[in-house]
Protein backbone atom coordinates (compact mmCIF):
# COMPACT_ATOMS: atom_id res chain seq x y z
CA UNK A 1 0.00 0.00 0.00
CA UNK A 2 1.34 3.60 -1.06
CA UNK A 3 2.35 5.80 1.88
CA UNK A 4 0.34 8.91 1.98
CA UNK A 5 1.86 10.36 5.07
CA UNK A 6 4.47 12.02 3.63
CA UNK A 7 2.62 14.14 1.32
CA UNK A 8 -1.73 14.90 -0.37
CA UNK A 9 -0.38 13.62 -4.14
CA UNK A 10 -2.73 11.44 -4.12
CA UNK A 11 -5.58 13.22 -2.83
CA UNK A 12 -8.58 14.08 -4.77
CA UNK A 13 -11.47 16.31 -3.72
CA UNK A 14 -15.05 15.45 -4.75
CA UNK A 15 -16.33 19.52 -4.64
CA UNK A 16 -19.99 18.29 -3.08
CA UNK A 17 -17.08 18.14 0.75
CA UNK A 18 -17.37 22.20 0.47
CA UNK A 19 -20.45 22.80 -1.85
CA UNK A 20 -21.88 25.33 0.75
CA UNK A 21 -18.93 27.07 0.76
CA UNK A 22 -18.14 28.31 -2.99
CA UNK A 23 -18.40 27.75 -6.19
CA UNK A 24 -17.06 25.23 -8.50
CA UNK A 25 -14.26 28.34 -9.34
CA UNK A 26 -13.50 29.11 -6.03
CA UNK A 27 -13.11 25.53 -5.21
CA UNK A 28 -11.00 24.46 -7.57
CA UNK A 29 -8.76 28.30 -6.49
CA UNK A 30 -8.41 26.83 -3.07
CA UNK A 31 -7.43 23.77 -4.49
CA UNK A 32 -4.58 25.66 -5.89
CA UNK A 33 -4.18 27.17 -2.53
CA UNK A 34 -3.96 24.14 -0.91
CA UNK A 35 -2.07 21.94 -3.55
CA UNK A 36 -4.79 19.71 -3.92
CA UNK A 37 -4.06 18.30 -7.58
CA UNK A 38 -7.71 16.58 -8.22
CA UNK A 39 -11.15 16.84 -8.03
CA UNK A 40 -14.42 15.28 -9.21
CA UNK A 41 -16.99 18.12 -9.58
CA UNK A 42 -20.76 17.76 -9.59
CA UNK A 43 -22.84 18.37 -12.76
CA UNK A 44 -25.07 21.21 -10.71
CA UNK A 45 -21.93 23.36 -9.76
CA UNK A 46 -20.01 23.02 -13.12
CA UNK A 47 -23.78 24.32 -14.57
CA UNK A 48 -24.29 27.20 -12.02
CA UNK A 49 -20.54 28.14 -13.27
CA UNK A 50 -21.07 27.76 -16.97
CA UNK A 51 -19.24 24.41 -18.39
CA UNK A 52 -16.96 26.12 -20.49
CA UNK A 53 -15.72 28.66 -17.40
CA UNK A 54 -15.57 24.97 -15.57
CA UNK A 55 -13.15 23.09 -18.25
CA UNK A 56 -11.06 26.34 -18.97
CA UNK A 57 -10.02 26.82 -15.09
CA UNK A 58 -9.50 23.35 -14.59
CA UNK A 59 -7.24 23.13 -17.75
CA UNK A 60 -5.61 26.48 -16.12
CA UNK A 61 -5.58 24.65 -12.91
CA UNK A 62 -3.92 22.05 -14.48
CA UNK A 63 -6.21 19.76 -12.22
CA UNK A 64 -6.50 16.11 -12.73
CA UNK A 65 -10.49 15.03 -12.77
CA UNK A 66 -11.16 11.77 -10.64
CA UNK A 67 -14.62 11.20 -11.85
CA UNK A 68 -17.29 13.52 -12.49
CA UNK A 69 -21.06 13.54 -10.22
CA UNK A 70 -22.94 11.94 -12.04
CA UNK A 71 -25.37 10.00 -14.13
CA UNK A 72 -27.94 7.21 -13.51
CA UNK A 73 -30.83 7.80 -11.86
CA UNK A 74 -32.65 4.90 -13.78
CA UNK A 75 -35.30 4.18 -12.69
CA UNK A 76 -38.25 5.72 -13.98
CA UNK A 77 -41.80 5.56 -15.26
CA UNK A 78 -41.66 5.08 -19.16
CA UNK A 79 -43.09 8.06 -19.96
CA UNK A 80 -40.03 9.86 -18.43
CA UNK A 81 -37.26 7.46 -19.90
CA UNK A 82 -36.23 9.11 -23.01
CA UNK A 83 -35.81 12.39 -20.50
CA UNK A 84 -33.51 10.35 -18.40
CA UNK A 85 -31.67 8.71 -21.52
CA UNK A 86 -30.84 11.86 -22.99
CA UNK A 87 -30.07 13.46 -19.39
CA UNK A 88 -27.41 11.02 -19.31
CA UNK A 89 -26.13 11.17 -22.90
CA UNK A 90 -25.53 14.94 -21.83
CA UNK A 91 -23.70 14.09 -18.64
CA UNK A 92 -21.46 11.71 -20.99
CA UNK A 93 -20.84 14.88 -23.43
CA UNK A 94 -20.64 17.57 -20.43
CA UNK A 95 -17.41 14.54 -18.63
CA UNK A 96 -15.74 14.59 -22.72
CA UNK A 97 -15.99 18.36 -22.73
CA UNK A 98 -14.15 18.38 -19.21
CA UNK A 99 -11.82 15.46 -19.74
CA UNK A 100 -12.62 13.64 -16.62
CA UNK A 101 -11.70 9.92 -15.92
CA UNK A 102 -15.43 8.60 -15.84
CA UNK A 103 -18.65 9.26 -14.72
CA UNK A 104 -19.43 7.89 -11.42
CA UNK A 105 -23.36 6.08 -11.68
CA UNK A 106 -25.72 7.01 -8.92
CA UNK A 107 -28.18 3.91 -9.92
CA UNK A 108 -31.48 5.60 -8.34
CA UNK A 109 -34.33 3.87 -6.00
CA UNK A 110 -37.77 3.46 -6.57
CA UNK A 111 -38.62 5.40 -9.31
CA UNK A 112 -40.89 8.25 -7.02
CA UNK A 113 -37.97 9.02 -5.40
CA UNK A 114 -34.93 8.33 -8.93
CA UNK A 115 -37.45 10.70 -11.15
CA UNK A 116 -40.08 12.71 -9.46
CA UNK A 117 -43.26 12.49 -10.91
CA UNK A 118 -42.75 8.62 -11.45
CA UNK A 119 -45.76 6.92 -9.63
CA UNK A 120 -45.16 5.27 -6.29
CA UNK A 121 -43.76 1.79 -6.52
CA UNK A 122 -42.71 -0.60 -4.10
CA UNK A 123 -41.44 -2.97 -6.57
CA UNK A 124 -37.71 -3.14 -6.15
CA UNK A 125 -37.24 -5.93 -8.23
CA UNK A 126 -38.36 -3.62 -11.43
CA UNK A 127 -35.96 -1.36 -10.61
CA UNK A 128 -33.06 -3.37 -10.38
CA UNK A 129 -34.00 -4.29 -14.07
CA UNK A 130 -34.50 -0.72 -15.07
CA UNK A 131 -31.00 -0.45 -13.79
CA UNK A 132 -29.23 -2.83 -16.18
CA UNK A 133 -31.15 -1.43 -19.04
CA UNK A 134 -30.44 1.66 -18.18
CA UNK A 135 -26.70 1.35 -18.05
CA UNK A 136 -26.72 -0.89 -20.70
CA UNK A 137 -28.22 1.99 -22.84
CA UNK A 138 -25.63 4.42 -21.27
CA UNK A 139 -22.96 2.24 -21.70
CA UNK A 140 -23.13 2.23 -25.96
CA UNK A 141 -23.27 5.90 -25.81
CA UNK A 142 -20.38 6.56 -23.51
CA UNK A 143 -18.67 3.96 -25.27
CA UNK A 144 -18.86 5.56 -28.74
CA UNK A 145 -16.99 8.78 -26.72
CA UNK A 146 -14.28 6.58 -24.56
CA UNK A 147 -15.97 7.84 -21.46
CA UNK A 148 -15.94 5.24 -18.76
CA UNK A 149 -18.76 4.82 -16.27
CA UNK A 150 -18.09 3.34 -12.70
CA UNK A 151 -21.20 1.87 -10.74
CA UNK A 152 -21.56 3.05 -7.24
CA UNK A 153 -22.78 0.66 -4.56
CA UNK A 154 -24.62 2.89 -2.17
CA UNK A 155 -24.86 1.94 1.86
CA UNK A 156 -28.04 -0.01 1.85
CA UNK A 157 -29.68 2.65 3.45
CA UNK A 158 -30.61 4.41 0.52
CA UNK A 159 -31.76 1.67 -1.18
CA UNK A 160 -35.25 3.40 -1.96
CA UNK A 161 -34.40 6.79 -2.51
CA UNK A 162 -30.98 6.89 -3.94
CA UNK A 163 -29.72 3.77 -5.15
CA UNK A 164 -31.13 0.18 -5.26
CA UNK A 165 -27.16 -1.00 -6.12
CA UNK A 166 -26.20 -1.48 -2.11
CA UNK A 167 -23.15 -4.05 -2.87
CA UNK A 168 -19.53 -4.34 -4.16
CA UNK A 169 -21.09 -7.59 -5.26
CA UNK A 170 -24.19 -6.35 -6.75
CA UNK A 171 -21.86 -3.45 -8.92
CA UNK A 172 -19.97 -6.04 -9.89
CA UNK A 173 -22.52 -8.73 -11.10
CA UNK A 174 -23.98 -5.64 -13.67
CA UNK A 175 -20.58 -5.41 -14.78
CA UNK A 176 -20.62 -8.59 -15.75
CA UNK A 177 -24.16 -9.03 -17.25
CA UNK A 178 -23.35 -5.80 -19.35
CA UNK A 179 -19.90 -6.13 -20.54
CA UNK A 180 -18.41 -9.23 -19.98
CA UNK A 181 -15.66 -8.89 -21.93
CA UNK A 182 -14.30 -6.42 -19.63
CA UNK A 183 -13.49 -3.68 -21.82
CA UNK A 184 -12.50 -1.23 -19.59
CA UNK A 185 -15.31 1.17 -19.94
CA UNK A 186 -17.44 -0.33 -17.18
CA UNK A 187 -16.36 -0.88 -13.48
CA UNK A 188 -17.29 0.28 -9.87
CA UNK A 189 -16.35 3.53 -7.93
CA UNK A 190 -15.99 2.18 -4.41
CA UNK A 191 -16.54 4.90 -1.22
CA UNK A 192 -15.29 3.31 1.85
CA UNK A 193 -18.63 5.26 3.62
CA UNK A 194 -20.99 2.43 1.43
CA UNK A 195 -18.89 -0.86 1.87
CA UNK A 196 -16.99 -0.64 4.83
CA UNK A 197 -19.54 -3.04 6.52
CA UNK A 198 -19.71 -5.65 3.86
CA UNK A 199 -18.89 -9.17 5.07
CA UNK A 200 -17.99 -9.91 1.27
CA UNK A 201 -15.98 -6.83 0.48
CA UNK A 202 -13.18 -8.49 0.67
CA UNK A 203 -13.74 -11.16 -1.47
CA UNK A 204 -15.07 -8.90 -4.53
CA UNK A 205 -12.33 -6.18 -4.24
CA UNK A 206 -10.49 -8.94 -6.08
CA UNK A 207 -13.17 -9.83 -8.36
CA UNK A 208 -13.43 -6.46 -9.31
CA UNK A 209 -9.67 -6.33 -10.53
CA UNK A 210 -7.66 -3.50 -11.17
CA UNK A 211 -9.41 -3.03 -14.83
CA UNK A 212 -12.42 -2.57 -12.76
CA UNK A 213 -11.77 0.02 -9.85
CA UNK A 214 -12.56 3.05 -10.86
CA UNK A 215 -12.56 5.54 -8.38
CA UNK A 216 -11.76 5.21 -4.49
CA UNK A 217 -13.79 7.38 -2.10
CA UNK A 218 -13.19 8.15 1.73
CA UNK A 219 -15.15 9.41 4.56
CA UNK A 220 -16.13 7.92 7.68
CA UNK A 221 -19.28 6.62 9.59
CA UNK A 222 -20.15 8.45 12.41
CA UNK A 223 -22.13 7.47 15.39
CA UNK A 224 -24.67 8.39 16.14
CA UNK A 225 -25.15 8.92 12.57
CA UNK A 226 -27.92 11.92 12.97
CA UNK A 227 -28.80 12.63 9.23
CA UNK A 228 -29.08 9.85 6.95
CA UNK A 229 -27.41 11.38 4.05
CA UNK A 230 -25.66 14.53 4.95
CA UNK A 231 -23.83 13.11 8.33
CA UNK A 232 -21.08 11.61 6.79
CA UNK A 233 -17.75 11.72 8.86
CA UNK A 234 -14.06 13.41 8.04
CA UNK A 235 -11.80 10.67 7.72
CA UNK A 236 -10.87 9.71 11.24
CA UNK A 237 -13.72 10.64 13.06
CA UNK A 238 -15.91 7.48 12.75
CA UNK A 239 -15.70 3.75 12.78
CA UNK A 240 -13.73 3.06 9.39
CA UNK A 241 -11.00 1.23 9.25
CA UNK A 242 -9.81 3.53 6.48
CA UNK A 243 -6.74 1.78 5.34
CA UNK A 244 -8.12 -1.95 5.19
CA UNK A 245 -9.98 -1.07 2.46
CA UNK A 246 -7.15 0.71 1.04
CA UNK A 247 -5.07 -1.88 0.96
CA UNK A 248 -7.80 -3.77 -0.78
CA UNK A 249 -8.04 -1.53 -3.42
CA UNK A 250 -4.04 -1.27 -3.64
CA UNK A 251 -3.33 -4.40 -3.74
CA UNK A 252 -5.26 -5.11 -7.34
CA UNK A 253 -2.83 -2.49 -8.65
CA UNK A 254 -4.95 0.60 -8.13
CA UNK A 255 -2.75 3.60 -8.06
CA UNK A 256 -5.04 6.81 -8.96
CA UNK A 257 -5.99 9.10 -6.22
CA UNK A 258 -8.16 8.68 -3.37
CA UNK A 259 -11.13 10.93 -3.11
CA UNK A 260 -12.47 12.47 -0.62
CA UNK A 261 -16.55 13.10 -0.63
CA UNK A 262 -18.05 14.48 2.40
CA UNK A 263 -21.78 15.39 2.31
CA UNK A 264 -21.84 16.54 6.25
CA UNK A 265 -23.99 19.75 7.48
CA UNK A 266 -21.47 20.38 9.92
CA UNK A 267 -18.49 20.42 7.53
CA UNK A 268 -20.26 22.85 5.46
CA UNK A 269 -20.77 24.98 8.34
CA UNK A 270 -16.85 25.95 8.52
CA UNK A 271 -14.42 27.56 6.31
CA UNK A 272 -12.93 26.06 2.62
CA UNK A 273 -9.41 26.76 3.78
CA UNK A 274 -10.28 24.59 7.21
CA UNK A 275 -12.00 22.30 5.75
CA UNK A 276 -9.33 21.60 2.84
CA UNK A 277 -6.43 21.90 5.79
CA UNK A 278 -8.60 18.74 7.47
CA UNK A 279 -9.18 17.00 4.76
CA UNK A 280 -5.31 17.25 3.95
CA UNK A 281 -3.72 16.30 7.51
CA UNK A 282 -6.22 12.97 7.58
CA UNK A 283 -5.42 11.96 4.14
CA UNK A 284 -1.64 11.86 5.61
CA UNK A 285 -2.72 10.38 9.04
CA UNK A 286 -5.94 8.11 8.59
CA UNK A 287 -6.64 7.23 5.29
CA UNK B 1 -49.20 -17.80 1.47
CA UNK B 2 -52.22 -17.60 3.92
CA UNK B 3 -54.75 -14.99 3.88
CA UNK B 4 -54.30 -12.51 6.50
CA UNK B 5 -57.36 -10.47 5.58
CA UNK B 6 -60.55 -11.87 7.75
CA UNK B 7 -58.97 -11.81 11.16
CA UNK B 8 -55.58 -11.09 12.87
CA UNK B 9 -55.32 -14.46 14.45
CA UNK B 10 -51.54 -14.90 13.13
CA UNK B 11 -50.24 -11.19 14.22
CA UNK B 12 -48.11 -11.24 17.55
CA UNK B 13 -47.24 -8.18 18.62
CA UNK B 14 -43.32 -7.40 19.84
CA UNK B 15 -44.06 -5.13 23.13
CA UNK B 16 -41.20 -2.27 22.09
CA UNK B 17 -43.95 -1.45 19.61
CA UNK B 18 -45.72 0.40 22.81
CA UNK B 19 -42.64 -0.05 25.20
CA UNK B 20 -43.39 3.73 26.08
CA UNK B 21 -47.96 4.03 26.42
CA UNK B 22 -47.53 1.55 29.18
CA UNK B 23 -46.21 -1.69 31.17
CA UNK B 24 -45.50 -4.90 29.92
CA UNK B 25 -48.69 -5.94 32.28
CA UNK B 26 -50.91 -2.99 30.53
CA UNK B 27 -49.93 -4.24 27.06
CA UNK B 28 -51.01 -7.72 28.16
CA UNK B 29 -54.45 -6.28 29.14
CA UNK B 30 -54.36 -3.83 25.83
CA UNK B 31 -53.87 -7.54 23.79
CA UNK B 32 -56.67 -8.72 25.22
CA UNK B 33 -59.10 -6.09 24.76
CA UNK B 34 -57.67 -6.21 21.07
CA UNK B 35 -57.39 -10.42 20.48
CA UNK B 36 -54.00 -10.16 19.74
CA UNK B 37 -53.28 -13.87 20.67
CA UNK B 38 -48.91 -13.04 20.57
CA UNK B 39 -46.23 -11.47 22.25
CA UNK B 40 -42.79 -10.86 21.89
CA UNK B 41 -41.18 -8.71 25.57
CA UNK B 42 -38.18 -7.21 26.05
CA UNK B 43 -36.18 -7.98 28.72
CA UNK B 44 -36.01 -4.63 30.01
CA UNK B 45 -40.52 -4.30 30.21
CA UNK B 46 -40.23 -8.16 32.23
CA UNK B 47 -37.79 -6.79 34.69
CA UNK B 48 -39.86 -3.66 35.46
CA UNK B 49 -42.85 -5.75 36.76
CA UNK B 50 -40.95 -9.01 37.81
CA UNK B 51 -40.29 -12.40 35.81
CA UNK B 52 -42.55 -14.56 38.03
CA UNK B 53 -45.44 -11.79 37.09
CA UNK B 54 -45.18 -11.41 33.77
CA UNK B 55 -45.09 -14.90 33.43
CA UNK B 56 -48.30 -15.32 34.94
CA UNK B 57 -49.47 -12.54 33.51
CA UNK B 58 -48.95 -13.91 29.95
CA UNK B 59 -49.88 -17.43 31.34
CA UNK B 60 -53.39 -16.12 32.71
CA UNK B 61 -53.99 -14.26 29.00
CA UNK B 62 -53.08 -17.71 27.09
CA UNK B 63 -50.62 -15.57 24.90
CA UNK B 64 -48.28 -17.34 22.93
CA UNK B 65 -44.79 -15.96 23.01
CA UNK B 66 -42.81 -15.59 19.11
CA UNK B 67 -39.48 -14.54 21.09
CA UNK B 68 -37.74 -12.92 24.20
CA UNK B 69 -35.52 -9.79 23.05
CA UNK B 70 -32.72 -10.08 23.17
CA UNK B 71 -29.82 -11.83 23.61
CA UNK B 72 -26.22 -10.86 22.13
CA UNK B 73 -24.11 -8.14 22.36
CA UNK B 74 -21.47 -10.28 22.01
CA UNK B 75 -18.38 -7.77 21.13
CA UNK B 76 -16.62 -6.18 24.10
CA UNK B 77 -13.43 -6.02 25.68
CA UNK B 78 -12.02 -9.69 27.37
CA UNK B 79 -12.53 -8.12 30.71
CA UNK B 80 -16.24 -8.33 29.98
CA UNK B 81 -16.37 -11.53 28.50
CA UNK B 82 -17.70 -13.37 31.16
CA UNK B 83 -20.52 -10.44 32.11
CA UNK B 84 -21.83 -10.86 28.38
CA UNK B 85 -21.36 -14.64 28.65
CA UNK B 86 -23.63 -14.94 32.24
CA UNK B 87 -25.96 -12.37 30.89
CA UNK B 88 -26.96 -14.21 27.99
CA UNK B 89 -26.94 -17.19 30.10
CA UNK B 90 -29.52 -15.31 32.10
CA UNK B 91 -31.56 -14.41 29.13
CA UNK B 92 -31.82 -18.01 28.37
CA UNK B 93 -33.06 -18.67 31.83
CA UNK B 94 -35.92 -16.00 31.74
CA UNK B 95 -36.90 -16.94 28.26
CA UNK B 96 -37.72 -20.66 29.69
CA UNK B 97 -39.21 -19.24 32.33
CA UNK B 98 -41.38 -17.50 30.26
CA UNK B 99 -42.62 -20.33 28.14
CA UNK B 100 -40.56 -18.77 24.80
CA UNK B 101 -40.45 -20.05 21.35
CA UNK B 102 -37.05 -18.65 20.84
CA UNK B 103 -34.50 -15.80 21.82
CA UNK B 104 -33.58 -12.80 19.42
CA UNK B 105 -30.24 -12.60 18.77
CA UNK B 106 -28.91 -9.29 18.18
CA UNK B 107 -24.92 -9.32 17.66
CA UNK B 108 -23.78 -6.44 18.61
CA UNK B 109 -21.68 -4.22 16.45
CA UNK B 110 -18.06 -2.49 17.66
CA UNK B 111 -17.23 -3.27 21.38
CA UNK B 112 -17.69 0.43 22.18
CA UNK B 113 -20.93 0.40 21.40
CA UNK B 114 -21.96 -3.24 21.72
CA UNK B 115 -20.80 -3.42 25.73
CA UNK B 116 -19.59 0.15 26.50
CA UNK B 117 -16.75 0.09 28.58
CA UNK B 118 -15.09 -1.88 25.82
CA UNK B 119 -12.03 0.28 24.27
CA UNK B 120 -12.89 1.27 21.34
CA UNK B 121 -12.08 -0.65 18.14
CA UNK B 122 -12.84 -0.06 14.23
CA UNK B 123 -11.80 -3.66 13.99
CA UNK B 124 -14.95 -5.73 12.24
CA UNK B 125 -13.54 -8.75 11.43
CA UNK B 126 -12.57 -9.22 15.01
CA UNK B 127 -16.02 -8.31 16.16
CA UNK B 128 -17.70 -10.93 13.22
CA UNK B 129 -15.27 -13.49 14.80
CA UNK B 130 -16.54 -12.43 18.45
CA UNK B 131 -20.20 -13.33 17.54
CA UNK B 132 -18.99 -16.69 15.85
CA UNK B 133 -17.62 -17.20 19.20
CA UNK B 134 -20.14 -15.61 22.06
CA UNK B 135 -23.20 -17.71 19.47
CA UNK B 136 -21.25 -21.10 19.51
CA UNK B 137 -20.97 -20.48 23.68
CA UNK B 138 -24.56 -19.53 24.34
CA UNK B 139 -25.92 -22.24 22.21
CA UNK B 140 -24.43 -25.13 24.42
CA UNK B 141 -26.22 -23.58 27.49
CA UNK B 142 -29.52 -22.81 25.13
CA UNK B 143 -29.36 -26.16 24.12
CA UNK B 144 -29.30 -27.55 27.57
CA UNK B 145 -32.55 -25.35 28.29
CA UNK B 146 -34.37 -26.28 24.76
CA UNK B 147 -34.43 -22.63 24.00
CA UNK B 148 -33.78 -21.84 20.39
CA UNK B 149 -31.15 -19.16 19.01
CA UNK B 150 -32.71 -16.49 16.44
CA UNK B 151 -29.80 -14.32 14.92
CA UNK B 152 -31.66 -11.12 13.59
CA UNK B 153 -29.28 -10.09 10.69
CA UNK B 154 -29.84 -5.95 10.91
CA UNK B 155 -29.49 -3.41 8.65
CA UNK B 156 -26.40 -2.31 7.78
CA UNK B 157 -27.14 0.97 9.22
CA UNK B 158 -26.67 -0.51 12.86
CA UNK B 159 -23.32 -2.47 11.80
CA UNK B 160 -20.90 -0.21 14.26
CA UNK B 161 -23.41 0.04 16.68
CA UNK B 162 -25.90 -2.72 17.30
CA UNK B 163 -25.27 -5.72 15.32
CA UNK B 164 -22.39 -6.46 12.66
CA UNK B 165 -24.15 -9.57 10.74
CA UNK B 166 -26.45 -7.64 8.50
CA UNK B 167 -27.38 -10.00 6.27
CA UNK B 168 -29.13 -13.23 5.78
CA UNK B 169 -26.57 -14.80 4.47
CA UNK B 170 -23.80 -13.64 6.97
CA UNK B 171 -26.41 -15.09 10.00
CA UNK B 172 -27.27 -18.08 7.79
CA UNK B 173 -23.36 -18.93 7.49
CA UNK B 174 -23.12 -18.36 11.20
CA UNK B 175 -25.98 -21.40 11.78
CA UNK B 176 -24.01 -23.66 9.46
CA UNK B 177 -20.94 -22.66 10.97
CA UNK B 178 -21.83 -23.31 15.12
CA UNK B 179 -25.10 -25.85 14.08
CA UNK B 180 -24.01 -27.55 10.61
CA UNK B 181 -26.18 -30.76 11.98
CA UNK B 182 -29.42 -28.16 11.73
CA UNK B 183 -30.39 -29.40 15.10
CA UNK B 184 -33.13 -26.91 15.22
CA UNK B 185 -31.55 -25.00 18.13
CA UNK B 186 -30.26 -22.04 15.89
CA UNK B 187 -31.74 -20.37 13.40
CA UNK B 188 -32.74 -16.61 12.29
CA UNK B 189 -35.36 -14.14 12.96
CA UNK B 190 -35.95 -12.54 9.42
CA UNK B 191 -36.97 -8.78 9.73
CA UNK B 192 -38.39 -7.20 6.88
CA UNK B 193 -36.82 -3.92 7.60
CA UNK B 194 -33.40 -4.91 7.83
CA UNK B 195 -33.46 -7.54 5.01
CA UNK B 196 -35.80 -5.75 2.18
CA UNK B 197 -33.13 -4.32 0.44
CA UNK B 198 -30.90 -7.13 -0.13
CA UNK B 199 -30.37 -8.42 -3.53
CA UNK B 200 -29.43 -12.18 -2.06
CA UNK B 201 -32.17 -12.50 0.13
CA UNK B 202 -34.72 -14.60 -1.90
CA UNK B 203 -31.78 -16.75 -2.77
CA UNK B 204 -30.94 -17.25 1.06
CA UNK B 205 -34.99 -17.48 2.34
CA UNK B 206 -35.48 -21.34 0.84
CA UNK B 207 -31.54 -22.02 2.00
CA UNK B 208 -32.97 -20.92 5.60
CA UNK B 209 -35.31 -22.99 5.43
CA UNK B 210 -38.45 -23.78 7.44
CA UNK B 211 -36.33 -25.11 10.10
CA UNK B 212 -34.03 -22.03 10.42
CA UNK B 213 -36.83 -19.78 10.39
CA UNK B 214 -37.53 -18.85 13.44
CA UNK B 215 -39.46 -15.86 13.51
CA UNK B 216 -40.86 -13.22 10.67
CA UNK B 217 -41.07 -9.49 11.86
CA UNK B 218 -42.73 -6.50 9.80
CA UNK B 219 -42.69 -2.75 10.08
CA UNK B 220 -41.67 -0.32 7.23
CA UNK B 221 -39.09 1.53 5.84
CA UNK B 222 -39.82 5.49 5.69
CA UNK B 223 -38.83 8.03 3.10
CA UNK B 224 -37.26 9.84 4.60
CA UNK B 225 -36.13 8.35 7.75
CA UNK B 226 -35.54 11.01 9.84
CA UNK B 227 -33.73 8.84 12.61
CA UNK B 228 -31.41 6.04 12.27
CA UNK B 229 -33.13 4.39 14.97
CA UNK B 230 -36.42 4.98 16.24
CA UNK B 231 -38.11 6.32 12.69
CA UNK B 232 -39.82 2.92 11.71
CA UNK B 233 -42.54 2.60 9.85
CA UNK B 234 -46.32 1.34 10.08
CA UNK B 235 -46.82 -0.97 7.71
CA UNK B 236 -48.48 0.21 4.64
CA UNK B 237 -46.89 3.63 5.29
CA UNK B 238 -43.34 3.10 4.01
CA UNK B 239 -41.68 1.13 0.82
CA UNK B 240 -41.26 -2.65 1.80
CA UNK B 241 -43.43 -4.77 -0.43
CA UNK B 242 -44.13 -6.64 2.88
CA UNK B 243 -46.15 -9.79 0.77
CA UNK B 244 -43.28 -10.09 -1.34
CA UNK B 245 -41.19 -11.30 1.70
CA UNK B 246 -43.77 -13.16 3.59
CA UNK B 247 -44.81 -15.19 0.47
CA UNK B 248 -41.21 -16.22 0.36
CA UNK B 249 -41.12 -17.61 3.82
CA UNK B 250 -44.24 -19.12 3.83
CA UNK B 251 -43.39 -20.90 0.62
CA UNK B 252 -40.11 -22.53 2.74
CA UNK B 253 -43.19 -23.82 4.96
CA UNK B 254 -42.57 -21.14 7.88
CA UNK B 255 -46.84 -21.11 9.33
CA UNK B 256 -45.77 -18.86 12.49
CA UNK B 257 -46.93 -15.35 13.56
CA UNK B 258 -46.30 -12.49 11.67
CA UNK B 259 -44.82 -10.31 14.83
CA UNK B 260 -45.11 -6.21 14.38
CA UNK B 261 -42.30 -4.70 15.84
CA UNK B 262 -41.84 -0.86 15.50
CA UNK B 263 -39.51 1.38 17.12
CA UNK B 264 -40.84 4.52 15.98
CA UNK B 265 -40.88 7.95 18.20
CA UNK B 266 -43.81 8.99 16.33
CA UNK B 267 -46.10 5.82 17.11
CA UNK B 268 -45.06 5.91 20.99
CA UNK B 269 -46.49 9.59 20.69
CA UNK B 270 -50.23 8.17 20.33
CA UNK B 271 -52.43 5.82 22.60
CA UNK B 272 -51.92 2.33 22.76
CA UNK B 273 -55.49 1.69 21.48
CA UNK B 274 -54.72 3.39 18.49
CA UNK B 275 -51.71 1.87 17.68
CA UNK B 276 -52.75 -1.54 18.19
CA UNK B 277 -56.06 -0.76 16.19
CA UNK B 278 -53.77 0.42 13.41
CA UNK B 279 -51.42 -2.50 13.65
CA UNK B 280 -54.61 -4.73 12.73
CA UNK B 281 -56.08 -3.20 10.10
CA UNK B 282 -52.20 -2.97 8.56
CA UNK B 283 -51.95 -6.97 9.34
CA UNK B 284 -55.12 -7.70 7.32
CA UNK B 285 -54.70 -5.19 4.64
CA UNK B 286 -50.94 -5.15 3.46
CA UNK B 287 -49.10 -7.82 5.53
Amino acid sequence: MRDFSADHRWLSLNTATVRKQGSLLEIIEACARHGIRAIDPWRDQVAAVGIDRAARAIRDAGLDLTGYCRGGMFVADSALRTEVRDDNRRAVDEAKALGTSCIVLVAGGLPQFSRPGSAPSKNIEMAWSQVHDGIAEMLEYARAANMPLAIEPLHPAYAADRACVNTTKQALDLCDAIDPARSGMLGVALDVYHIWWDPDVMAQIPRAGKDRILAFHVCDWLVPTRDMLNDRGMMGDGVIDIKRVRAAVEAQGYAGYSEIEIFSNDWWGRSMDEVLRTCIERHKTVV
